[in-house]
Order: C-alpha cells, then sequence, then structure tokens
C-alpha cells in the first residue's frame, strides 16, 4: 500500500501516520511507503522512518505529480481552518475547493482507483431561518453552513461522492468532530479554545475562554478521531452505506463540563487559570454551530465517542508523558 | 435595472427576457438594459429591442468583462444539461462549477452586491443507501445527487449562498422542476422526452418514449416556471427564507397521465404517435430521479404549481399559435 496523507505534518496527520506506521498494515495490505504532503515540514521520527517520504509546499502545486505517483490509499485532511478562511475568503477557496478538486482530478488522471478518505467537519451543519438546527445533529440533519470554511467542506464532500459514483476513486467523506485536546499552539480556528482551555492550563499558563460556560459542543479525542479516521477508511463501501458524509463519534460536552473534568483530573489550582473573556468574533462563529452531534452510522463499524471527558484529559496527560514534554507541557500540574 | 441573463438565447431565459422586456421593470425599477449572454446567438425578436444587447461566446470568457458592467440584477440559467454532463464530466464540471464561480467572482469584484437568481434543478436529489428518497421530495429533503448535473448544481447552490452570506451578492437559488412541453428539438437533457412525447405528436411526427407509463415525475409549465424565476428574484431575504434552495411549486404526473392529456386535448391519432421503447440510459437516470415534488416555501410568494397537464398542453399549443407555428408545431393536430 502506498499511501498519502495531505496535512500530513500537522497535528492530526502525524498522528495518524505514527499509529499506521506502528500498525504497519492499512485495509489487510502493508504499508509499503507513506508520503506526508504538508506545506509545513514533517516532524523528526516520521521524516526518518525509511518508509516516509515527505513532499514539503502548498498541496494544489504539489497534486500535479500525484497522477503518475499511483497511490493506493489517501487520507485527505489538509485544509485551511475556519478563522482563517472567514478572515480570507480566497484562501479559503484556494486552499480548501481548489485544492480538493486538483487532487481528484490527479487521484482520476492515475487511473487505478485509489481509495480516498476526505476529513470534512461538523462545521457543515448551521442554522437557516428554513432549516433551524436542531440541538443534536445526526448524518441525516439538513445542511445550511454559515461559514466560508463549512461550505467549502460540504461541496468538497459533493465534489468527493461524484468522483466516486463516477469510478474514478473509491471515496468517502468523514465530518470530524471538534478536536480535543490538541497539543501544541492556539491555532487560526475558531474552535482553537476547545483545546487551549484545558492545554494551557496544564502548561501552567492562563488561558482565556472567549464564549459563555453554557456552550455546548460535540467533540472527540485525538485517539477516538484517528481509530475512526482509520476505520472509516477501511471500511467497504457496503459498510460505509452510500456516499454521503458519516459523522464521527461525538461526545457532547459544555465548557463548563470541560473545566469541571479538568479540575477532577488536574485539580483546582489548574481550572483557576481559565478565565472567562468574551470574544464576539469567536462566540459569533460558535454560536453557528451545533450543540451536539450523534453519529447514526459509526456505530455500525464498531465506533464509539469517548466514555466522559475526564477520559479525554487523562488521554492528553498520557500522551504527552509518552512523548517527554512533562517538563513544558504538564508543567501546571 | 441593468440586468444581466446568463442562458438568454436559450428556451427559458429568451421566455423571461420577452415576459421581462414586456413588463418593463423587475423588482419595481424599469429596465434600462438586457444582457442575453449565451454560447448561441439571441432569437432577432429579442436582438432588435434597443434596451437588449447580445453577447455571443462562452460564459466562462465572458464572465471577466462582468466585474466592470455592474449589473443591478442576474438571472443564472446558463447550464450544461444532465445528459451532456454524465457523458462528459469535464465539461459539466466547467460550464457547470467553473462557470458560476467565475461568475460569482465577477459580481463580487463589481462591489454594488447585485442581487442573483441561480437555477438548480430538481436533479440534487437522488437515492442513497443511507438516505433512501422520499415519494415526494420538498425543500427540507437530504440531497445526494446521484448524476454530475445535481452533484454541480448543489455544490453552485452552497457557492451561492456563502457568496451571499459574506455579502458579495444578494443571491438565491430556485430549484426548477423539469420543464414540459419545451418547445423546439430534443436537446441532450435525460428528461428532453418529458417534452417529446408531447411536442413531436403535436406536430404529426413519431415520438418514443424511453420509460416506461407508470413513471411519475414533477413538472412544471414554461408559464409556471418563468412566473416563479420571477417573483423568487423580486423576493425579499425576508421571504426567500435564508439561504438555502427553494423549490419552484411542481405538478407531479406520471407518464401515463401525460398521454391521458394529450388524448384529451389532441385527439387519440396525436396520442397514437407515442410508442414506447425502453432505453436503460435514459431509464436508468430518470430511476434515481424524484418521482414527485412539494414545494414548502414558494406557496409563501404566491406560487402555485400548473393545475393540471391538460393545462400544461394548452398553454403550449397557445404558445405555438401566438408565434405563428401552426403550419409546423401544430400540424399534427
Amino acid at each position: 500500500m502506498k499511501l498519502l496523507i495531505t496535512g500530513g505534518a500537522g497535528f492530526l496527520g502525524a498522528r495518524l501516520a505514527r499509529t499506521l506506521l506502528a500498525k504497519g498494515t492499512l485495509a489487510g495490505q502493508p504499508l509499503s511507503q507513506v508520503v506526508l504532503a504538508d506545506q509545513f515540514p514533517a516532524p523528526a521520527d516520521l521524516a526518518a522512518d525509511p518508509r516516509v517520504a515527505v513532499l514539503t509546499g502548498p498541496l494544489l502545486d504539489q497534486c500535479a505529480g500525484f497522477a503518475q505517483a499511483k497511490f493506493d490509499g489517501v487520507f485527505h485532511l489538509a485544509s485551511a481552518v475556519s478563522g482563517e478562511c472567514e478572515a480570507d475568503f480566497d484562501l479559503g477557496m484556494r486552499s480548501n475547493l481548489d485544492s480538493t478538486r486538483a487532487l481528484l482530478d490527479a487521484l482520476r488522471a492515475a487511473g487505478n482507483k485509489p481509495r480516498l478518505l476526505f476529513s470534512s467537519s461538523v462545521a457543515v451543519y448551521g442554522p437557516d431561518p428554513a432549516h433551524p438546527l436542531p440541538d443534536v445533529v445526526t448524518d441525516d440533519t439538513f445542511t445550511t453552513p454559515q461559514t466560508s470554511y463549512g461550505a467549502q467542506k460540504l461541496m468538497c464532500e459533493y465534489m468527493v461522492a461524484d468522483y466516486s459514483r463516477k469510478g474514478f476513486i473509491d471515496g468517502r467523506s468523514a465530518r470530524l468532530m471538534t478536536v480535543s485536546v490538541r497539543p501544541g499552539k492556539p491555532n487560526g480556528a475558531a474552535s482553537s479554545f476547545f483545546s487551549g482551555i484545558l492545554r494551557e492550563p496544564l502548561a501552567g499558563e492562563a488561558s482565556v475562554c472567549p464564549v459563555d460556560a453554557t456552550v455546548s459542543h460535540p467533540v472527540s479525542s485525538p485517539g477516538v478521531t484517528v481509530r475512526s479516521l482509520i476505520a472509516i477508511f477501511e471500511a467497504s463501501a457496503e459498510d460505509f452505506q452510500g456516499r454521503s458524509a458519516m459523522n464521527l463519534p461525538a461526545l457532547n460536552v459544555t465548557v463548563q463540563q470541560m473545566l469541571d473534568a479538568l479540575e477532577a483530573v488536574a485539580g483546582p489550582a489548574v481550572r483557576a487559570r481559565v478565565k472567562f473573556q468574551r470574544d464576539e468574533r469567536i462566540a459569533g462563529i460558535v454560536a453557528n454551530w451545533p450543540k451536539g452531534a450523534k453519529a447514526l452510522r459509526a456505530p455500525r463499524l464498531g465506533l464509539q465517542p469517548d466514555a466522559n471527558f475526564e477520559e479525554v484529559i487523562r488521554q492528553y496527560i498520557d500522551d504527552c508523558k509518552a512523548a517527554g514534554l512533562e517538563s513544558t507541557a504538564l508543567k501546571g500540574l
């Protein structure tokens, strides 16, 4: 299996690559090569793996070479994030819509009908006067996105579905829930604080929550997210059930519940590092997002959400320890 | 009002232009100029109107000039049809997706937030294993298109919605039902026979119906369709209710009911000119289309479907007479 991971140097892409390289197989085939394509350089541990090839640059420029590369499988994770797309419309159209189309056209030109997983997002949902948003969205909820990021992801879902229907690729789209706790630095996503209010206090830093504590949101841990991506990639077309996008399992939590879990796991001093200061821009975007989600099809593939948010925080702490980051990422404990 | 009609030389575009020029106003403003953009030359009667300017060529090439033209309103009807898009994937992507995006970008560059009506289609609906198609689709039915034409129309709907949300245009999408009876020649649309089995016998010619008589389909007459397009263009954003696409009113009829109506209006000799000969390609496409549709939002704008199919046929006969085409289009009567 010759595999391409776009966004392969990013947090999720790198975690996915590490998981797959450790496993050694994907969909029953040995992994012969894993190409990590990203605008940023790949982490050193991945670049050092003899099975890994690193491509650094804009995806739109890389796609031309993908026809000849004849990948057997693709995880398409590369994306501009929600905040960026809202601030720079053209950037979003180029990074999300144009790049996805160029990738699909390259895979089509390769002629070997590669399997592709496209990472879509819960951001495809939004409230519209004719289609009010239910409190809990499902795979079947009518999609009226209220961000450019969500609109672009949705257009790409339909493109992946049609390229698959035509037999150009064997594609499937998975709608990711907001991933928490993300390691590293805050990013341009409007949802960045859903990790920041946990990650920063654990590292001993102050953190500002830009929305009210009552805000509820569907999240999934990095572990559940990566496990789900692999299972959806490996599913047969029959088990995937058609070509419309599949929602990933979600744990629906309020900001208050996240902070209560933080206090339960890490103590009141850590919890006390989070202050509330409303940011109207962020709060406005988040207000148009679902309060919760329920995956209807994912359980057929054996996929379940995180059991509770305490476990999500413990997963993050364990990950930091395993990476030897106790002295930085966990110095607030 | 400086108005652009893309596909303005086509059957619907020309009928819309004639209706508007006769009315003299649109959305309460006098029509100062109507630009008919089409790959084919505009009909002579329209070209002769001093308020009309004709642009002949591919829409994709014309769009560059539209930023400076600063239109106040746009009816975007130009499109490759379903059969063409299924036979030539790249043609469909270029004619439908790329051209619509180029148009929206030109209108955005103009900077005057013009009003735009995008003509989408009932072809956005289709059956999917996870989302079986109800017998009667509504504005709220989950969309899983099973043709490239339908997928492209749907992607354009979401693009129009997001360009509108961003304030680049004041856009709205209307999902047209299959228009019957279309005058003229058969076209590349898989739905072409929904007009052919009426038009050809009325003209004294034999006609082949490629699907079973039990096939049911949502249709609307040219008169109802054009009236609806104008009403949706003229509706306030509040009356349009959000940014998702609005279904046009539909008359749900079977092929049998169409032929019964033909016999009732034109007699058994005319009806007898239609023979059944199944075409698997056409039948396969049509099998994935809705059997009926119901418009939930259109009645708020005062829009109603045709009362029955006899009236639809009488409208066609009256139109042919008004155009002086009795000796050709109606010579079978």
